[in-house]
C-alpha cells in the first residue's frame, strides 16, 4: 500500500476514462462511471463493448463504490456486469437512478443492489474520499461531476459537460462551486475533452427552442420530432410549444416512450395531462393539431422513424403536409443510415428539417472557450485529459499547457495506464491489464479477436462445405462427394463451382494412394484445392470447410 | 421514335445522374459519365457498384457515345463494364484521357476504344447531338460540362463543380461562356447540388495553399502530406512549398506514384527534377529537408498513411518531431477509419495537422450562393438538379424555385426517370429499368440481395455445420455426429456447445421411425432444432446446415 493517490482510466476502447475510471488511495478505490460502447461495423454481431475489470477482480476489497456523472449508455451501461461481479453501492442523481434501475431490473440485480441518490452539494464519505456532486449542463438533466477529496488533495472530474448560461431546465454547469473548489485548490482536474477540436462556444439550448418553436409554428400539417431518448429537455421544449400551437403530442418508440414516463413521474418533464395522445386517439386527431415525438434520430434499423421512412410503420404513414424535424446530429458511424431516412423522407412529400438547414440541435459538449473557463476557475495543479479519443486528448493538454500549465503536469493516460500521484509529484507508475470485452447475445468475452476474424471472412466470400465419404478400407469415394455453399456466388453461378468443386474432389480422392489415408493430410489438400480452384474461377476466396467421413 | 429529348439518370443508388446520364433524341443518345460508386459497410465483400445498363442494351444502336466530364472513380469508373459491351468512341480531356487509360489497359480494352480528346470550346457532333466541352474548377484538373445542342434547345450539363476565383492551377469555372450560353437560351440545366446544403461559398484552394505553406514553414522535423491522388492541384501545392523552404520530395503509395507520374508527363505537375528524392535516397535524406506526398488520406487499411500510423511501413517510421497533414476530409463512410490513423499518428508522437485544426482542405463542391449564380447567369427554361442524394435535390429544387424558376420546371428525377421535354413541356413520361450491380472479385452481378443477406447472417453469428451419416436400411446413425462451427463461439465455449447440438442430433434421429426415413423432413428438423438449442443456450442465431448422408 503506498500512500500515492491512483488514477486509472480502464477498457476505453479508444475513448480514454469515459466508461470507468477508478481513483484509488491506501487500497481502497471508487469508480467514476462504468459505460458500455457500440460496436462499430467491424464488430461484426458484437451487442455491445464493456470494460474488461480483471484489475478490480485481483483484490476484491478494492473497490468500495461506484459513483455515476450522468445517465447515457456510454457512462452506465455497463453497471450491471460490474455488480454481478462486485456488489458495491451506487451513488447517482435522480434521473440516473431512474434509468440504471430499468437495467438492474432486466439483469435481475434490482433487489440486491443499494443505489444512494446524491443531491448536489451533498457529500458522502467511501473509505478515504469524501465525495460530492455538483451540476453541470449537458444533453440529459441531473448530469454532474465529482468534487473529490483525498488524503492527498481534491480532485475535479467533470463527467460530460458544457456551460450553457440560458439552459432549457435550468441546469447550468455549477461554475462558483468550481470556483470554490479552485479556491480551496485543486490537485488533479480531469476535464471532459470530446470538443476539443472545436474553437468557441457551443451554443445554448435556447437557440434550439427558438428553431423548434419556429418550425413547429410554422408548420400546417402534422409535425414528427425526434431526438435522443434521453435529451429530456428537448422533449420539454416540444411539449412547451404544442402547448403554445394548440397542438397535442403522442409519443411512440419503446424507449422514448419509457424516458418520457419515467421523467414525467419524477417530475422531469411538465406538461397537462391532456396533451398527451393515445395511440387511439392520434389516429382521429386532425394532423394540424399533432406532434408525434419518435425515437430514430441516429437511423436505428427498427426505430419508429425509421418505419415511417421505409412505410412500415403500423400507425403513421408519412406523406405531402408532413414536417418532420430531426432534433440531433448523426453519431459517428451511423451518417449514413440517418441520410438515408431524411432521403426516403423527403421522397415520401414530408418537409424535413434537420441540423444542416436550421440550429434544430446543439452539442452536449463544451467546446475550446467552455473549457478555458474551467481550466482557469479550477486551477488544478494537476490534470488529465478524459473522455475524448486520442486526438482530442493531445488537444484538451496543449489547451491546458497554452493557458500556462507546465508541459509535465498535464498528462496523457491511456487505458490501464497508473498515474500516481503524491507529495514527490506525478508520474505514470505503472500499467495495469485493461481491455475490452464483447458482449454478443448471452455471451460476456467469449467472442475475440479470432471469433471476429472468421466472421469476417464469412461475410466477405460466404462458406463453402465440401463433403467427402470414403471407404475405410479401399480409401476412395463411396458416393459423389457434394460441396454447398451459402454467401458465395449467386444462384446462377453456383451449379457449375459446385459441379467443378465436387469434380476437384473425386480427383483429389481417387488420385491418392489406396487404402487408409492420411486424413489430415487429406483434409488440408481438399481445402487449399479447392480454395484455389474457387479463387481462380470467381477471385473470392469463401471459407472452406472439408467434412470426411470414413465409411 | 418521338420527336422529345429524353434525359435519364441510371444507376446512382441514390445518386442520381453523378454515375451515368443519358440524353436521347430520335433513337440515338449520348451518355455523360460512367461511373461507379464504392460499396457501403452492408455490401458485404463487394468491391465496387456500377450502373445496371438494360436500356442501354434492349436496342445496341441507341448509344452513340460517352461523354466524360472528368477523371474521379464515380464518373469514369465503370467505362470498362459499359466499353466491354458497347465499343462507343469516348471524348474528354487530356488528364482524364490519362486516368482511363490506365483503367482500359487493365481490362485489355485500350486497343479497341476510341479516345478523342476535347480541348474547351471544341465541338463535336454525334448524331443530332453537338457537344461542347467547357472548363470547371474543382478538386482534379482538367474537369469540366458540357454545353450540349440538341434539336429541341440547348442542354448544359455542369458535372461537379465549384466557383473558384483564385483556382491554384488556373482552372475556373468558365463563367463567361455559360453567360454566354445562357444569353443564346438554354433549355435545361443539369447541375451539380452535392452542397446544397451549404450556405455561402465553397472556400478557394488559395485558402489551403497558404495553410500547407504555412504549416510547412514552421515545420522543424520531416513533413507527410496526404491527400487524394487525384488531387493533382494539392500536390502543385506541395511541390511549391517544397522549393520555398528547401525541402525535397518523396512520393509514395501506389496510386500517388502513378497519379503524380502520369500528370509530371502530360505536363500538369510543374518542378524541377530535382526536387523529387527516390526510395534510396529519403532514407539518408535529413528530415529537416524532407517532404513525404502519400496516399491514405481516406484511412484505407493498405495505403501508406495507414501504414504508418500502424508502425508497418517500409521505409518511413513516424515519432516525434514529424509533422503530418491530412489535406483532405474523410468521404462520408470513412470518418472512423480516419480519426483512428489520426489518433494513432498522435500516439507515436507526431504533430498531426488536419482540417478540424487548421484549413488545409475545401471542398470540390459549390455551395449554395455558387449554384444561385449559375441559375442566374445560365437562365434555363428546365431544371434538373443532379449529383447528390435525394435530400441535395430537394434543396437545390428549392433554391431554383426561390429564384423564380416555376415549381413544374424544375423537375426531380430518380433513376430511371424518364424526363421527357418537347414543344409542349416537360414530364416525367415513363420509367426504365435503372438498377445497380455489384461487383465481387470476377463476379459481375451474381452477388444479389439474397447472397449479401447470406453474408449478414454469416457475419453476425456465424456457421455451424452439423453432419449425421445414416444407415439407409436401420434410418439410424451409423456413427456419432459431428458438429462443427465458424465464426459462432469462442474456444473456451465451443466444445460444451458443439457436444450439446451432437446430442441433439442423436436424439432426432433417433426418435424417429426406423427405417427409410423423410430426408426433407429429418434436414428441416435438424436445422431448426439445432439453431432454437443454440439460441436459446447463447442469444445467437448462427447459420445451421445439415448434411445428411444415407451410408
Amino acid at each position: 500500500m503506498s500512500d500515492a493517490l491512483r488514477v486509472i482510466p480502464l477498457g476505453g476502447l479508444g475513448e480514454i476514462g469515459r466508461n470507468m475510471m477508478i481513483y484509488e488511495y491506501g487500497g481502497e478505490a471508487i469508480a467514476v462511471d462504468v459505460g458500455l460502447l457500440f460496436p462499430d461495423a467491424e464488430h461484426l454481431g458484437v451487442d455491445i463493448i464493456i470494460p474488461e475489470i480483471s484489475y478490480l477482480r485481483r483484490d476484491p476489497s478494492l473497490l468500495q463504490a461506484v459513483f455515476l456523472t450522468h445517465g447515457h449508455e456510454d457512462h452506465i451501461g455497463a453497471l450491471p456486469f460490474l455488480l454481478r461481479e462486485m456488489n458495491v453501492p451506487v451513488f447517482c442523481s435522480e434521473l440516473t437512478r431512474g434509468l440504471i434501475e430499468v437495467k438492474l431490473r432486466e439483469h435481475r440485480l434490482l433487489d440486491r443492489v443499494q443505489i444512494t441518490v446524491l443531491e448536489p452539494g451533498q457529500r458522502v464519505s467511501v473509505g478515504p474520499f469524501t465525495v460530492e456532486f455538483f451540476l453541470v449542463s449537458h444533453s440529459i438533466p441531473d448530469a454532474g461531476g465529482f468534487h473529490i477529496h483525498t488524503p492527498l488533495g481534491d480532485v475535479v472530474h467533470t463527467g460530460d459537460f458544457k456551460i450553457d448560461h440560458t439552459p432549457v431546465m435550468g441546469q447550468h454547469t455549477d461554475l462558483p462551486r468550481l470556483a470554490e473548489a479552485g479556491a480551496e485548490g485543486v490537485l488533479l482536474l480531469a476535464a471532459d475533452s470530446t470538443y476539443a477540436e472545436i474553437e468557441g462556444y457551443t451554443p445554448s439550448e435556447q437557440i434550439v427552442a427558438d428553431a423548434l418553436d419556429r418550425a413547429i409554428g410554422a408548420a400546417e400539417g402534422r409535425v414528427i420530432v425526434t431526438t435522443f431518448a434521453s435529451l429530456i429537455s428537448r422533449v420539454q421544449m416540444v411539449l412547451d410549444a404544442a402547448e403554445r400551437h394548440g397542438r397535442r403530442v403522442f409519443v411512440t418508440g419503446r424507449s422514448m416512450v419509457n424516458n418520457v414516463t419515467m421523467a414525467r413521474d419524477l417530475g422531469y418533464l411538465q406538461s397537462a395531462p391532456e396533451t398527451f395522445l393515445s395511440q387511439r386517439q392520434v389516429a382521429s386527431h386532425p394532423d394540424s393539431g399533432t406532434i408525434i415525438v419518435c425515437t430514430g434520430s441516429q437511423g436505428e434499423p427498427t426505430a419508429a422513424l425509421t418505419r415511417m421512412a421505409r412505410g412500415t410503420h403500423p400507425v403513421v404513414a408519412i406523406g405531402e403536409g408532413d414536417t418532420v424535424i430531426l432534433s440531433s446530429n448523426p453519431v459517428p458511424g451511423n451518417e449514413k443510415q440517418v441520410y438515408r431516412n431524411i432521403d426516403a423522407l423527403f421522397e415520401r412529400g414530408a418537409n424535413v428539417i434537420y441540423n444542416r438547414i436550421d440550429s434544430v440541435h446543439v452539442r452536449g459538449h463544451a467546446a475550446r472557450e467552455e473549457l478555458k473557463i474551467v481550466h482557469r476557475i479550477v486551477q488544478p495543479r494537476y490534470f488529465v485529459p478524459i473522455h475524448g479519443e486520442y486526438r482530442h486528448l493531445v488537444l484538451h493538454r496543449e489547451l491546458a499547457i497554452e493557458l500556462g500549465m507546465e508541459p509535465d503536469d498535464a498528462i496523457i493516460l491511456s487505458d490501464g495506464d497508473v498515474l500516481e500521484i503524491d507529495e514527490g509529484g506525478a508520474r505514470i507508475a505503472e500499467r495495469v491489464s485493461s481491455d475490452y470485452v464483447f458482449v454478443d447475445g448471452l455471451g460476456v468475452g467469449d467472442v475475440d479477436e479470432f471469433v471476429l476474424r472468421d466472421r469476417q471472412h464469412l461475410a466477405t466470400d460466404g462458406v463453402l462445405v465440401v463433403i467427402a465419404a470414403v471407404d475405410r478400407h479401399t480409401g476412395r469415394l463411396t458416393r459423389p462427394p457434394e460441396v454447398m455453399s451459402h454467401g458465395f456466388v449467386g444462384p446462377e453461378e453456383e451449379p457449375a463451382l459446385l459441379e467443378a468443386g465436387a469434380k476437384l474432389v473425386t480427383d483429389i480422392v481417387g488420385s491418392g494412394p489406396a487404402g487408409r489415408r492420411d486424413w489430415a493430410d487429406l483434409h488440408e489438400s481438399l481445402k487449399d484445392d479447392v480454395l484455389m480452384l474457387m479463387q481462380k474461377r470467381t477471385h473470392r476466396r469463401p471459407l472452406v470447410l472439408p467434412v470426411m467421413l470414413e465409411v
